[in-house]
């Protein structure tokens, strides 16, 4: 029976990944990755084979929710599968790694950097001074949820900063900076909430991981 | 004028440190290294140090506060900070990275991974049901800070977990789970409240980052 290791890629590029998760990823028998939960800007598929020495074969949302290759895999030998961040942030990682356990398969994450901790070091704030995190997803004309307010309003009474994530679609487009503020300023007008109005101080930060990160603060409007 | 690159040494071993951490490091003219936010229990600066091909030069947390040795330094080349974890998580890293910033000086941040996101990965916890994180503090007959039960309390009312960091001396001994969960527990009998009961459900992690990490879960007592 084989192993399923969980591989961490950190934030940017190819480099961003520990010598422990390049070790497990070149003594893999197969390597899988998937880059629905975010993406690796600075670098490509090919870059990574190039480091790995090996073939990738990337993954998308669905052939991990399905698992049966992955699975299989991990049955015959030894399979790494390659996260952008840390692994196991998302629900579908999480079922992935319980039907391995439940199929008898050994599992083992090795951690990446993530933008939940470096988001906070990159502006120069301590996380512990923030609340709960949320994500502002694409939106559409009857997909419009108020979560993202609701869990800044919530922060923004205790004096919490809020780590608001933007959506990324399968086919790399992300959402914007500009456009999460601008949803973000509809909801709070229509609900009439001073938790996030053209005054509120927001910093936006991007290609963290590189050698020179963007970040942008400011009023929202 | 040189720079000061503030490289996060992840969490467990020598191999959690990223590949783009390595190369700095190497890169540097000097390498320091501080071990009072955290310590990496899976290996020595020897280790360390054989790796990076240089000396690494430990400091203490009021080196690090008083600062002129690391910036004398980064004045004439290139240095290299080391850091459990990632960079940047206490406040003595930002005041430095401040200072060098006045000074002129270039500042780089090479992320690692961090229990922050690692540990809900190890529970296979959702980051996002996190509220804010605290640290139990070593205690003494005078020193009794109620934060850690305030920040537990107020994220049970909001149904999220709390991350509970366990203090470290300068010395490398560390408060153990049971010592911060029976603090806990006092706190709470105290004050009367139910936040934190012997019914209370606590995970405790230990040795994150290595194959075998240390997982225990069960009520408080």
């Amino acid at each position: 029976m084989g192993e399923l290791v969980f591989v961490g890629l950190g934030l940017f590029d190819e480099k961003d990944i520990t010598l422990k998760g390049l070790d497990a990823a070149r003594a893999a028998d197969s390597v899988f990755a998937e880059f629905y939960t975010s993406s690796l800007r600075g670098t490509t598929v090919a870059t990574l084979e190039l480091m790995i020495g090996k073939a990738i074969k990337s993954l998308t949302r669905k052939d991990i929710e399905q698992g049966s290759e992955i699975l299989d895999a991990a049955r015959r030998g030894s399979v790494a599968l390659l996260i952008p961040g840390d692994p196991m942030s998302a629900t579908t990682h999480v079922a992935l790694r319980l039907r391995a356990i439940d199929a008898g398969i050994e599992t083992r994450i090795v951690h990446g950097p993530s933008i939940v901790s470096a988001a906070a070091g990159v502006l120069g704030l301590q996380s512990y001074k923030f609340g709960r995190a949320t994500t502002v997803p694409f939106t559409g004309d009857t997909f419009r949820p108020a979560s993202p307010l609701d869990v800044i309003e919530e922060n923004r009474k205790r004096g919490l900063h809020t780590l608001v994530l933007l959506d990324i679609k399968e086919d790399g487009e992300f959402l914007t900076a500009g456009k999460a503020i601008e949803y973000l300023l509809e909801l709070a007008a229509e609900r009439k909430s001073d938790a996030f109005t053209a005054d509120t101080l927001v910093c936006a930060v991007g290609q963290v991981g590189s050698d020179r990160p963007r970040v942008a603060a400011g009023r929202a409007k």
